[in-house]
């Protein structure tokens, strides 16, 4: 994992849209106090967690009123113990209390699935299998999540329709045959990896013959995976084999113990259990 | 609950968006299924749920091929168990499969909503508390979300910083008072409710006199809410009560027999648990 | 009203847009001056006139060019007499004279209405009677409409569909009475205020019954006006009471005096009369 | 004037904007009628008025739900009298509802202008004399308000700062002389026709020599007017005259008579008298 | 030409475009860099080239981080010769990296427009002809390719379908006759220029007897060219000709001879050869 | 080549821009035409050209009015010989004429890449070397030209700077050595290739050390190209060679016969020879 890992070019369009949602005609409780009244406060993270979201979280502020200064004291993707202070804001008090709550809605989301993803990924330390998110997303912040998941040491799977050939049942149906879907892959896109889900065995030693660069497992089960492996290995083109399906953090470990190399985890991005952060004002004098 | 709330302003834009961030320059996969191929699928929802999202199932398919056809066996906001069958499509096979993953992260994102709600306004069921939703909504969503807390059987509390004036502590020793501070904004706007959140009960007495409409109890225990209930109960100008922080669903049913009007709920929004849902294709032919 | 009341999220895109339609492919004419002059100039107001819109006219500027300077004379929502110079901007000549007719359209514009507004609210001085503006503005203009509303003194009535329930004739119809339509409006949205539309005593005494929060006297002459605010007093649970329809300036100190709390006024947003500004620059040199 | 003149590229966009300021989170109030309930409805006009606005009335429901009918009765352009039925709508009740406000504002607006201009132009006729707009619109409307002074009968002067040189007291001075910068608008932009703004009959025949192809007259009197129309025509390269500068609907036939081309009149879109417009609901029935 | 035209207001939009398909969800490639790494920079023309383009190119690094420091060594429409510096670019290496391909697009494109446009200039040198852009440009970057062409020492043709009235074989038949077409055209929008397409010499005999401003003619040959130019010289309202139709540079000078007043080019605009140029690195050390 | 590859997602907003800016404040010459006029019309190609932009082509006419109908002869991807008919269209006469010269600009722009790449896959036929194409794209059409080049027979290289890792002298410089930032991108991006550029045959016995899935042979010779070939395919983990660099169609031929596996050609997307098309009108009635 990057420090930090680059950033999406929708980032700023994310921000302006919440910002949108929430302030519409205006926050009219922010006019109750002065314009000139400044500010001091700090975000707390009263959980241990992984923080991720401090770009979102500044552009924010930055939108409202350039004059906010936010100086941060924890550096994207650290994992912070219970009641750490992440950073501190001063500025002008009116858009820092317009701002906190979209902030720290970023903050709370992508921390989550940061934090989330960590927990997954030491659960497999100590083998080389990795952990994987999917296109199982919030929709209008696919981008936003995927750094997340690089930010708490996963990787990302494909972004979307268009970076990875993905061969399922349907294509292989409509083909006749794995080794014909993933010809016609190959002759349609041949600057793409090529997936191909299986269901069985028999499936993978096709989709290994085919060439395949990676290959899903769907839905086996542990044993399956090791005689998967095994086949795999001893194949004269080895696949990268990614397991899928329904997996809980529970179980990551004994998979990653049969030699798969990627664990595909949906639950990264499309459960969320949003990190407890709180900002909290210091007495202010304008 | 209405059957079907009203739909959002936004409702297009969201679609559109997610569509976008999936497709990219295109879905490479789809293309290997022959264009003139049709299919039939159907959407399976694996556990007991309230079903919510519909019209931004259907508009994402619209997008993609007016001529794919949507049969919903479920109403939006209907509870169903597991196993159940929610809607059939036909049509042409590619822009159902391209459309496949975007649809069904609106339908698992917002039946999670949805569900959620519903488990905590059943746990409130006998009584007049209301569950309320907060402002801890997923960025660019807020407006997706605040309708299925409707279709779960919630309210929506204020949908951002223009429709409510929401009175807390900075606000307070801004005006130097409660009574400043909701004569101010009485001042101000006053098309607009006001709810002052309020520590201990002193506060609350001050926020009664003010004759603000809502009051919130700021983390207060049940004996205090009790108090709290009585001291409002016997003021000449009673408010509604909300109960507010960090409440978890085993306490709801305790909270709601203090006689508080609203117990509002951060978590309905800001954690999600996706709804297990797939699309399963039945044999297509062109 | 406040000095300032709350700037809607919409600002920014009002003001991008106004100068991308002025603009088109580019300024031919500030082509004639050398790029490198430097202007000074001031903005006249002609007319007496109530003054808003400056954070409109300042990002005009700042979108041109970030360093053309503007001080302000006069505050936000003041009363100038005729001749007043509001403002002095300084700085590169180009972007002054390619950003003069955007800027001072959106001032004369927002003056307009906050002028418009300050002769209502002056005619019911000394009475409890507010000014409310209604729906009937410029399309795409509204947040900034209802802004200058404040602006002038007068208070908002709802922004938008989203807002307030307001019950008309085709919901009591559909509803089957003015009672099963509030019932069914609190059931569907009880965070939201409902007032009921009425067009007699009757129905008055029908919808203080359903206990709707407002309720508008449409078309009412001034002695039914009198009957309902003595109705409403001596209610157990009495409304504010708005009177609405086509109302002219010169009616209003009469209708004030009935007791009402409310009149809409379609004629706020809906008509302008633009305040006669111009830009007038002293000589300049580069 | 056309019947129909050209329509803008930017309608959609005024509509899908005008849509989303008044629908925000959903109408609330439309939701009180059954879904399935139809509606029939009529658009009357309670005054004489020259109506303009339809393709943006018909835009506005077509979005909502394409199943709403709309059936004119009164052409774009057309005056009628007072309490004309301009249209009628049928269709699902809900949509019609929600519509309304949205698509009466954008009639009530446009018909305000084309009727102003009309007026305008019946004070010239008889006259080689023309009536002119100016750039000062309502931000965000210039293209649907040029649109409307077609409709009045009037002419459109330029659209904005892009396709007509207006060389006034700024650009003289900058280049030395009228001739200098109408010598040094040629060379920059031969394709665009050139205007100057005179103060006085010198500046008058410098405008003449340098072949402006309009001069625009600022607040000449009658008599100068009359002169300036003399000089201009035993001129061997006559211009085109343009008479500009706060002009009363009560001076238009005088100065039409002094024989100058045209009148250019910023009241046309600066200042809005709204058409008295409302929409009657026929009984419904499902 | 002037030293720089007016910049068109899309500029911004093109540039956020741009880096938007370019960037997609991130950088990937940059992220190798450290963050706080400064480098410097310079851009090479390998041929020569009339230059264009540094607003945009500026923006786009702007845009991705406002510390950049670009300097350039020549003028906006200079002609420089083979291997020669542009500009130096230094601070933080990350984003001048990540802004190098898009800048650079931009550059090469509008370059390449702007020597083409001259080597058709230079083509009538000494003759009064002007060379003319078309409508045949690139999607979206038309008022880039139109300021090119400005740059380049052409002249712009009507910028789209609203700013001149060409009148073709289509409208003559519609209408009955040039005159009727040009009659129609003068009622419709007599703030335009009217141009007539004639495709023989009776036709342009009709179109100067309809007064038209500019006659098109279509695919004449240089015989007729100068028959047109006598017709036209001896004629009492003579128009402006334009000589047109799939014009080689070869054959500019001959036609310029003939005594038309523009040749229109479409290969100036739908014709790309991008100039040659590249980034050069000097070493860096943070 | 797939019979038509996938659609990019901004397609529509292509189109849509592009209208936009051709129609700006309305069509004034369509509006010669009677509305109720239809009319048919058909697009000839006047040169060998393989055919490219059906999809946009259509969708300008659409967007203008739904009941245009274009029936189409020739397949998107297909070669056509000089004078053929590719379309024929039929429906109001209008929106024809205000789509047409939109439609032919993208139908012109995408054809020429098209083509242009057809005559580099034909100099490469019969041996194993693919044509790719490269980042040097017109902006804001990236997609539509990578889409064209698939059309014409080659291939994608990156589409942005997101989906495939190239290591450049900067990086390498940066990181120590080729290993390390090859070991570095693998470390934070493990999910896309990795292409590393070298300029000697010692650079890429590094690069295929590291293990690079491809590398950039940056203008190599042919003589250093078949040493590097040699080099790769006696190497453990041969890599995919591409030649980059200012390559002319001449060479290609020759470059292929060095068996290197991409050829990478600027010219393909940044150099546009526009095919000659035109669209002729049938004689029309209403």
């Amino acid at each position: 994992m990057p420090a930090s890992p680059p950033l999406p070019a929708d980032l700023h369009e994310q921000v302006a849209r919440a910002l949108r949602e929430d302030l519409g005609t205006g926050d009219v409780t922010a006019a109750l106090i002065p314009a000139d009244r400044s500010a001091r406060a700090e975000v707390l993270c009263r959980q241990p967690a992984v923080i991720c979201g401090a770009p979102w979280f500044d552009d924010t502020f930055r939108r409202l009123d350039a004059t906010v200064q936010i100086r941060w004291h924890v550096a994207e993707g650290a994992a912070v113990a219970a009641n750490t202070i992440l950073c501190e804001l001063s500025g002008p008090a009116r858009p820092i209390l317009t701002g906190e709550r979209t902030a720290l809605n970023f903050l709370q989301l992508l921390s989550a699935t940061a934090t989330s993803t960590r927990r997954y990924v030491e659960a497999v330390a100590g083998t080389r299998c990795r952990i994987l998110d999917t296109r199982k997303t919030l929709p209008g912040l696919r981008t936003a999540q995927k750094y997340a998941v690089l930010c708490g040491g996963g990787h990302n799977h494909r972004i979307g329709l268009y970076d990875l050939v993905l061969i399922k049942e349907n294509h292989i149906a409509a083909a006749g045959s794995i080794a014909a879907a993933v010809a016609e892959a190959r002759r349609q896109v041949p600057r793409l990896r090529v997936e191909v889900e299986v269901e069985n065995l028999e499936q993978l030693r096709q989709a290994l013959e085919a060439r395949a660069e990676l290959v899903m497992l769907d839905n086996f089960d542990l044993e399956r995976m090791r005689a998967a492996v095994q086949i795999n290995r001893s194949h004269a083109h080895p696949a990268l084999l990614e397991s899928s399906g329904g997996i809980a953090l529970s179980a990551i470990a004994a998979i990653a113990a049969t030699g798969v190399d990627y664990i595909s985890v949906g639950a990264l991005t499309k459960n969320i259990e949003a990190v407890d952060l709180s900002m909290r004002f210091a007495s202010a004098a304008s």
